[in-house]
């Protein structure tokens, strides 16, 4: 059965890259209103694609936002599993667009890679799946598991309306598990299960003194400066061995075992220091780079602004000091508790003479994490290996999706994430692109793990 | 002679108010470069009037920078003394112009002051000098005094080029003794002459860790947050007690006596807290806010800028991140050594996996000091009494005017500061005001001053 699809694909390679290359035409930037048609028509190429392969109970499900494509496919039978399948249609704006080498909009093959904005993130990723269902489908006339396809339009501006979505809509989204390939491999060609990802959670601090800037010569030695309080407030949240010394902040997090550590020291990937420029690494005290990248919360201040920042000199004491801060959280940690935390650390910590206001950032996430012994992730790394002739690595990843956390709380089923992007694809950057590898080699994975299924 | 000259004032009030709006009106910040030809401007502006004064030897004196305006009346006689005029044009810029509630090039009045930026910093006051001459030269046809007028366009950038050409021109500048009116009296219609200035150091600090913006997720973990890393070393400056912890900071600061802590505690002058909203005050352990801001030193941060400002959340950790400092200092402090102390104090306490930058901002002075027995200084005490129908308090001031240093090390003759703003003047901030009142009377001391000589 998978041969047969496998040939299929060889066969018809030119005609998908074609289709692809349509799919990837469309400026589909959700953050921009000016292209909220473009969002509609990358929809609608979806759904069209869905019907094509004879999906049932198609919809454009419309939000407040961006709409979701819903298909389902469940001619595989009750004995075959029921998988989730998770993606998005949507892009990032493709600013700053005189550092493209080509239009970010015109796919172009170069250098045995796709170029375009959204090729590995995430429609060139989401369009090969499409393209596995259709070699099955056109071969063996059928696919080996059931099928629900979710593909939202709203990734890329926090999915602001599908957690909601998920929750009214619990029996129709209901699978065995999920599958979502909207992640990337350690580097090009090298199998990678990512079996952990970050939790996520944050705060704005805003401390605010005097009620207009003032002469530093007239007020300085009364009045309390406002940027001079909030560093005394972020250096009290992080000591110089990178310990987060926010009272209660490891509370429950889960130890990364010593087997664990050895396998996060030996996975494959970019080296830190040539990737960043940095003259040293620094990590927490007790724990390696990678280990903290990761197994371990991290805290970093994302933002900061307050007074003068022109050239020169201007004599203040400012009004206002703001700064923007996210943690990262592994498994133990929740992220409304870790948030209150921050929040109490920061008003006890905040000094006389000034007052402090802490925003809830509104997003969060718990972390999420599956053994890389369940079943389902072994069949899938069995069958990466297989595709790309190569050991598949495991791995848990310091960013966040938060999808992956709202499925489990809702679900909690197991969720595959198969990715097959690079390190070097610069995501969210100009000159985004994608391995024609990967996606020849992605495609045979996913071949393969249907049928082991 | 005065008499004439007083009723002068009041009766062309409304023609003099009108050309100081013109003076008002014209945008000459000389920080920005784009301001170069309102600069010029202002600098006409004077010139003209100059000219009018019949003064001889006008000269718009160019520098590197922004000209100085040059002009003298020596029709007075050998018997009468000499005195050179200090003030300048330049203004501070208006950001941010959105906290305005009228335009600040556009001179309004309302509830008895001048709403313009500039009007007590310093153009108002540099207008009330030459109105004053006008008066004179109309009705006596001479002035009581020899005048060199001395009027510079970069004061609020630093007066950079101004020192060079006080030494380079020393016998032009040549005088008896100096005054300048660029400072303010202790509370509105209170007489008030200073004795005391700081001096005045700064530096930038500039922390660049990885060479772009990084994901927080991908990187959180193995590199060192340049805005915690500067949070660090800002909060190590300073402790909560406002004590600088810079290593011999305080070496050789002149002990402030008992008796002149008295003096200082009992100065009339606004409430703290009033006039600036702040909750409570905050200064150096063991010296009350007002002993702190006139006779004790300071380091403020003016600015601070990194990473991400705009709204919401964004997951980075940044390239860079930057702090401006300056400190006000006493006599006893040398400004250079101070800066070096300040460079060392960053360099020693920057974390690992950074590095740092100190730039050491150009402008630097040290603190004045002047016996309030002086005669020239009981005589300014005696017209500022007259007109205002109220005792003099004698002050030492938490700002700086370098000039006054240069002044002193150049000439070694006395310089009177007789500043006719007021607390609520709001200078560098947005919605500057001056108040008519000032205007009016400290016009009539001047007259008194020249008279009295």
């Amino acid at each position: 059965m998978s041969e047969k699809a496998l040939r299929y694909l060889q066969e018809h390679r030119e005609d998908m890259l074609n289709r692809l290359y349509r799919f990837l035409s469309i400026p589909s930037v959700s953050t921009d209103s000016k292209h909220k048609q473009d969002i509609g028509k990358a929809a609608d190429f979806l759904i069209t694609y869905l019907e094509e392969l004879s999906f049932t109970n198609i919809e454009k499900v419309e939000t407040e936002g961006h709409p979701l494509v819903y298909g389902e496919y469940m001619e595989a039978g009750e004995d075959a599993p029921t998988v989730l399948l998770y993606g998005h249609y949507d892009v990032q704006p493709v600013d700053p667009i005189e550092l493209w080498d080509s239009d970010p909009f015109k796919p172009e093959l170069r250098d045995g890679r796709i170029f375009a904005r959204g090729s590995s993130d995430d429609k060139g990723q989401v369009f090969m799946h499409l393209a596995v269902f259709e070699a099955y489908l056109k071969t063996a006339g059928k696919l080996p598991v059931n099928v629900k396809v979710c593909i939202e339009g709203e990734e890329e501006i926090g999915s602001e309306n599908l957690y909601d979505l998920l929750q009214k809509n619990k029996e129709k989204f209901k699978a065995d598990f999920a599958v979502i390939s909207d992640s990337g491999m350690a580097e090009k060609n090298q199998p990678t299960i990512l079996y952990g990802l970050k939790g996520f959670t944050g705060i704005e601090i805003k401390v605010t003194g005097p009620d207009h800037d003032l002469h530093s010569g007239m007020y300085g030695g009364a009045v309390r400066n406002p940027i001079m309080a909030l560093s005394h407030i972020l250096s009290s949240l992080k000591d110089k061995d990178e310990v987060i010394t926010v009272e209660g902040f490891y509370d429950n997090v889960e130890d990364i075992s010593d087997e664990e550590r050895k396998l996060m020291d030996q996975a494959p990937g970019e080296d830190f220091i040539h990737a960043t420029g940095i003259p040293e690494v620094a990590s927490e005290k007790g724990y390696t780079a990678k280990e903290h990248t990761m197994g371990r919360p991290t805290l970093e201040v994302n933002g900061i602004y307050g007074g003068y920042q022109g050239e020169g000199t201007k004599t203040i004491i400012p009004s206002t000091a703001t700064a923007k801060i996210t943690c990262r959280l592994v498994p133990g940690q929740d992220p409304v508790d870790i948030q209150d935390k921050l929040v109490n650390h920061v008003n006890n910590s905040t000094p006389s003479g000034v007052t402090v206001e802490v925003k809830k950032e509104k997003l969060s996430a718990k972390a999420y994490k599956v053994e890389p012994t369940h079943p389902l992730i072994q069949k899938a790394a069995k069958s990466y290996t297989k595709a790309f002739n190569k050991d598949t690595v495991f791995l848990r990843m310091g960013g966040s999706i938060p999808v992956v956390e709202w499925f489990e709380s809702i679900y909690q089923f197991p969720i595959v994430l198969l990715g097959f992007g690079t390190p070097e694809d610069r995501l969210h950057s100009p000159n985004e692109s994608f391995p024609l590898d990967s996606f020849d080699k992605g495609m045979e994975t996913l071949v393969y793990y249907w049928s082991e299924l």
